[in-house]
């Protein structure tokens, strides 16, 4: 892409889950001229009705793109989309800026970019939080990483999309920021959900507890959003235990190569997989209380 | 004590550390007539000049008050001041009511509540949260276990003392509140630690990254009060990393004893012993972060 954003701007977009149907939808709204591609064609119709064009493969969208959009499930199929032969890099112009809005490995972005810049394109790393309420709502948080000419030429683009747009630094710092995201809420959901069990247990009753903690030091997002979930028994995701866990391993992975221990973040990742075992994976993250429970034998 | 609190209820108070003093400060200056006792004579002197008059035990300061305020430092505090024989309990008159603030052992609190009707006194449960700024402001939020007759009784001084006032239920009720109030803050503190250790060593912008996710699922107090403290290198306290291995060395009893495991607390417990093994026991509750470091030989 030679400059800035324009309305002639070809989007292109891969991936079209429940995030990335309302994000590719915000972009359509806005009269952008959008490729899609998503594993399953079925997830994208509501798209294409409204004026997206379908293509065969990553490679295919990237051919007629000058922005091409990721916004997949797990670092696999970032990385399968990216690299295999009808993959974005194979099909990429010349110029063209690559953003990947998947919460994936900061050493794959890393390598993303390197590839985009060695074919003549750029890549820039822009994982979100906020979940599917923040994505409909275009409130999402987005943490950029990335060279600055090629953050500078997408940014437009992503302010149709978040309210809180940071670029963090350089190639991998978006992700890296995402990683810290997850970590301080490892911590959240593990003292919320451990303080329930024992307020359960204890007698007290949950709701005036929670009157009495929620406005001082213990506050936060996960208390206020999640405790009264857990205490209704409804564990429908938000953001599910199976996305949790790669984020949580991703950052585990890479705190050890860079040599720092995390043993909060092992505790709580260690856990998440006992929800998993128990049948919970696509539950919601509140479901961490489901495997506390279950330690202590606490039948619901 | 007969009825409600009057212009001439005599208030006891016991205990005039950083929080004791501000707190028996503001009944005071609402003109209550106040008896006061504390081990450090020295630590009164200010309340004693202004009007406050000194008894010389426990026992002493409950023979001449309707209504007895303790707020020490440890459970063994509580039971010395309440239990021995110059203590609160054999000074106590009929119809008193003995208000302990400190935050202690549930099991304790129903001991002196015990103690104290068979005495033809009452006593209430009614630990803080807020901190020295809190019992400043008179902005502390209390969390009260108790007969209601009891309570209703004292509601009134402990008005003078908090904003956050909520009845939680029978005696050891306000001290299992204030466990779990510990437990979130436990879960909070190591998130928000591990993740600056992350940021720090992933090279990030650390006051950068705080932009993208202070205001999102992480967002907490103590990211928005004691992260950027961290970021300085500011250990002083706000709350000291002894007395939160006392309060969730408490919680961890407590739950041993009803049969439940909390891994996470655990686990932040050992942290914060590691902590004052290091020499960090009077810093504030942030120098985890030092025991972290210290861990993965980082040097400040």
């Amino acid at each position: 892409m030679s400059g800035a954003v324009s309305n002639t701007t070809r989007i292109g977009w891969i991936g079209t889950g429940v995030m990335g149907h309302s994000m590719c939808g915000h972009l359509l709204a806005e009269g952008y001229r959008t490729t899609i591609y998503s594993r399953t064609r079925e997830k994208a119709a509501g798209l294409l009705e409204r004026g997206a064009t379908w293509a065969d493969s990553p490679g295919a969208v990237a051919q007629s793109s000058d922005v091409v959009f990721t916004m997949v499930g797990f670092p696999a199929d970032v990385r399968a989309v990216y690299f295999e032969p009808d993959g974005i890099l194979a099909g990429a112009r010349q110029g063209a800026v690559l953003v990947d809005m998947t919460t994936t490995e900061p050493t794959l972005a890393r390598e993303i970019e390197a590839a985009a810049r060695k074919a003549g394109a750029s890549a820039v790393d822009a994982p979100v939080s906020g979940g599917d309420v923040g994505a409909r709502n275009r409130a999402l948080s987005i943490m950029i990483g990335g060279e600055p000419e090629a953050v500078d030429a997408v940014m437009p683009l992503l302010q149709i999309l978040g309210r809180n747009i940071v670029h963090q630094g350089s190639p991998g710092a978006g992700q890296h920021t995402k990683m810290c995201n997850q970590i301080v809420i490892a911590g959240t959901m593990i003292g919320v959900c451990e303080s329930l069990l024992y307020a359960h247990r204890a007698g007290l009753d949950t709701e005036r507890m929670l009157q009495s903690i929620r406005s001082g030091a213990a506050a936060c997002w996960t208390l206020e959003n999640l405790a009264p979930r857990v205490m209704k028994g409804d564990f429908e995701p938000g953001f599910i235990v199976e996305h949790f866990i790669k984020d949580m391993g991703i950052a585990l992975a890479e705190a050890q190569r860079m040599g720092i221990a995390l043993p909060g973040l092992a505790l709580v990742h260690q856990l998440y997989l006992a929800v998993q075992a128990q049948g919970h994976g696509r539950r919601g993250t509140q479901a961490l209380m489901l495997a506390l429970e279950h330690i202590s034998n606490i039948r619901r």
